[in-house]
């Protein structure tokens, strides 16, 4: 079959590769019907992350259709049209137990992609395959239910609910990005009264207002904190979310925060940022990170089945499944190209 | 009447000034019956607090008997015997309608010894009385009831409370000084499976035995990440408190938390730390700060009142009331004198 | 000044009676501007409420203007637009300082109209105003503010709060008058994917549809239980709230209730029900009553300013201030007459 | 093999029958090496639970040692000491995934000795093994870990957990058999300041204060409300736990509670109750019920191995295995013969 294979920094290539097999009862071998490219895939590429190893085929996000599964597997079977989550879930370990299955010590956790074969081929082969698919709901797109893998139950739940939104809340979210207008389409479901999108591009604040921002900031030229301020009697925002994952993002976050407040996390770091304890220590904040647990998948399947989300907005490019040297391209320059979201799909004629 | 007066950096006097009289009507008038020294006092005689001024009456915590009240107070008359709070609250903010006075909007806060006279005297004035002091329970010492005033609020609000410790945790304390051990003593009513207690001074660790502490490390000598993880399978503790307040404390607090862990930091910081994203983004961390609320002394006088927390243990000087300038002297140093909380009472002959 | 007193069951007038006057310093004398007539005040005059007697004025909702406050009132002056909250609170008992002030021990709760005269009149006396009242945000009309009195607290508090709801949730509300409409406004702020009206009348099940639920249930003829387990697999509704106050209600709620799910009870009940544990000890069911606190009043003022409440919609009669005979009658007999809420206004000729 | 065989109500029988095998790959055979009796036990021998039909081997609450294991069975092996539950869990369904095991839809759930056969017998069949069972930690003897199958998961979680006990508070148990015992035993580690015992039978009050409570009240000739009253100012218990099972246990839980206060029924109720809400829709009450989901059953290990609590102190009588017609005999004789917990144990000769 054919896969996009890492091949050490900055090499990619769309490869003949040997179709997966069933290596454990627990797996499933799933065709690959649409399927996208993470931000975290592009971190990969660079070389930022050094567990994936050349020859690793590369993507943790698909829906597809269930080829083959192992004699464990017992709530699927061949036909099953299923999401496949960027989280695989031993179900076992005492991290799954309480739902926190990022966490799996069982061999679950963000593996596909990373530690074994990912979703960016034609076939991939899913551990735990109980745990880690969902069946797709009747009546929604391939291509909506694919958000549903990774990006907003990681602004749902790390964002939004560890953020702890609330009706009437000023929320501020750091970068404008995917993963924060993600972050933006979770806060509404909480009734905010207002969502503040701070950003340094023009275009991407312009995305903001689209997915529920009502005050966009552009801090390369506004000051964020003198904003936030005279819309909070100069306490600060409610919730103020990191949706970037640089040193400034964070500190900008934290600094906008009112007494009482919380920082969320979402964003991917790669070196330390300065925690202000100087003035933090008496301010009752609460900061949380987290890397997405997907415990929220069934609450956002119920959401997109009802229209209440409307997550194909992301999408802005569509290939085909043999499109991916193009597809990665312009996804990678999402500053000129405006992608949000790339979607590849199986040629179907 | 005499107090002790701040006089500009490491200038101190038991000076005569003149008593205080009812400036609002819901002030109360409190002659002090037992007084203690806060380390937040020395901080303040080393002039590290600029709001506080020369001739400023020290002190946040006392216990005492109703000299005169405002024609504003609703529940305190002449006579009554009353624990008066660090932490002021006008009641109506805010922040007060949430339980969150040391956010006080409305005035209030922390203000005695700080922005208005304190506690170290013969009398202080006491705004917001009826929010700002607690009747005290019968057969309770004045000197057990004084250590409600700031320091077991703190360690049990700030420490174990914002932590969330659960019976069966691991619960790492960092810094075993007066506040180190208010959160021990804290964290033993949920019924934690281990407290470590760490610091680099031995008397203090063997303190922290004496108030519950059942591993203690002398992270001069052992590598406190090392006992950790030896005793959570490699995880890490499922609460890490800083008692402390300087950058190395909070990052060692901060390393030693398991996935999905709490860091509850206590300690007052003079400085930023470093925040360690690069391994905590991941982590499922949550972080909190805060300064004490006092919400909960009402639940702590229950439980002093019942024997359930025995808080004279901190206990170790006693002194009268004229003898504050000897008593800072022994509490300053408390390396050699093992002073942890020093007690000044009014003679009564 | 005018008012409307009760003189017994059937019994009551437009009364000259003498303008009240400030009793105690925290007392406010509020000019009454917009008021309405609750559910409660029909089962007063029915003779329901025995603490209510001979002589009392009614009413505890209102709009109005600071007329004159009391020397220990901080935060109220004359000519302030206020809200007048349902609840009067002392602001410094135990269930006071945890925010539930409808059970204030300290003079307050539920006492406007029932243990002292109440709004049904030109002016009220206010007691412990600073915490009883609400400063009326800018923008909003007195009608539309008078819903925060009581009608929407009550719904948002006792109902979408107390049940827990959340985002893709179903919901059932049984009880489409003004209280479960209030219900139903309420929890659109959380998004549940599917809010079920349940009521005998085909008139508030249309009301209901205005107000945002999806599906409307008349159970004079349809079976309330097998349209909620075709909706949810045949578990049964996450949160069921009950809004009308009899026997028959709250057992239908509690039979629609799934395992693991919340029966939030806000109506008043004048006799016992039956509660089936014999089915319902298995299910993990949690089962909450509730007077309303207005704790959530700061909260709805934000969400009523920004335009995300449309309190309005509530009101289907408008009176002046003189008119109250007529607008008891009207409201008495809403079954004939539509009326959600009637509102009499001031004239201001 | 041996086992005691439901032969219909008031029938059993320790029976010859066939050595369980391995139906699903998922299974595993224990032999079991220490068992128990439960309340639950005595009522399916009435007739008082039809789903156990003749023939049913009884018992789901085991201590033993790995004999066999599907092919689907990950984390035992042949001669691994378990702990088996008597909740099973399919690990995958909806409630699963939350940690609601109790109410698992896939198969799960209270199956064992009910709609299978049971653990009163030599080897017992295990569903769902790797979810069902837990490692037997080192230096626990058998008898204090069997009492982790059932009473001592059900007091935690149906009665201090979901009754939100709190350090300080007064809780009153209504009931002092083994499972109001194992709630007293629980709410011992949230150090409330008052545990008051409630029942008619002065021996088990004995027990009562045994296992921790403070107070004791014989209902059969004292006021239970008075006391209660008298120790909260008149305002009821903080919590009251339901563990009897009958109406008026539950009807004198709900009296005693306070407003604010939680009801936590434990219970095994057979008919209806009385809720009285024409007094306690006012109350701000909480009432919860539940089946155990054994969520806690990782945290109870880490306490019973740490010593934190004294399952022994449950066992009034040890049998052989053999003896299990004379075990059932003393147990259903509890009040004659003061039996809690009966153990049985496999001869090792």
């Amino acid at each position: 079959m054919k896969a996009l294979v890492y091949h050490g920094p900055n090499q990619k290539a769309w490869d003949d590769v040997p179709k997966p097999t069933i290596l454990a009862d627990t797996d499933a071998i799933v065709r690959v019907d649409a399927v996208t490219i993470c931000g975290t895939d592009l971190h990969i590429l660079k070389g930022d992350v050094p567990a994936v190893t050349d020859g690793r085929i590369l993507g943790h996000e698909a829906v597809g259709t269930v080829d083959e599964v192992g004699s464990g597997v017992k709530n699927l079977k061949p036909g099953d049209k299923v999401l496949v989550s960027c989280i695989t879930a031993c179900g076992s370990c005492r991290f799954c137990r309480e739902g926190r299955y990022g966490q799996c010590l069982g061999g679950g956790g963000w593996i596909l992609g990373h530690k074994i074969d990912g979703t960016q081929a034609e076939y991939v082969r899913v551990p735990f395959a109980d745990n880690s698919t969902y069946p797709a709901p009747a009546g929604v797109a391939d291509e909506d239910l694919l958000m549903l893998a990774d990006i907003l139950p990681t602004g749902y739940e790390i964002g939004v609910l560890n953020g702890g939104i609330r009706p009437g809340d000023v929320v501020a979210v750091v970068g404008a990005g995917p993963i924060g207008l993600s972050a933006i389409m979770g806060a509404r479901l909480f009734s905010p009264s207002h969502i503040i999108a701070i950003d340094k591009a023009d275009t991407r604040l312009e995305a903001a207002k689209q997915f529920g921002a009502d005050i966009t900031i552009n801090n390369s030229r506004e000051d964020a904190l003198a904003v936030v301020h005279s819309l909070t009697d100069g306490l600060g925002a409610d919730v103020a979310i990191e949706a970037v994952g640089v040193p400034a993002t964070f500190e900008l976050a934290a600094e906008l925060i009112r007494p009482g407040g919380h920082v969320a996390n979402i964003g991917v770091h790669g070196e330390p940022a300065t925690l202000h304890l100087e003035t933090m220590w008496i301010k009752d904040v609460t900061i949380t990170t987290g890397l997405v647990d997907t415990y929220s998948t069934p609450t956002l399947l119920k959401l997109i089945s009802n229209g209440q989300i409307a997550a194909g907005q992301f999408i802005t490019h569509h290939y085909g499944l043999h499109d991916f040297i193009e597809a990665y391209d312009v996804f990678s320059r999402a500053g000129e190209t405006g992608a949000l979201k790339v979607v590849l799909t199986r040629q179907t004629n």
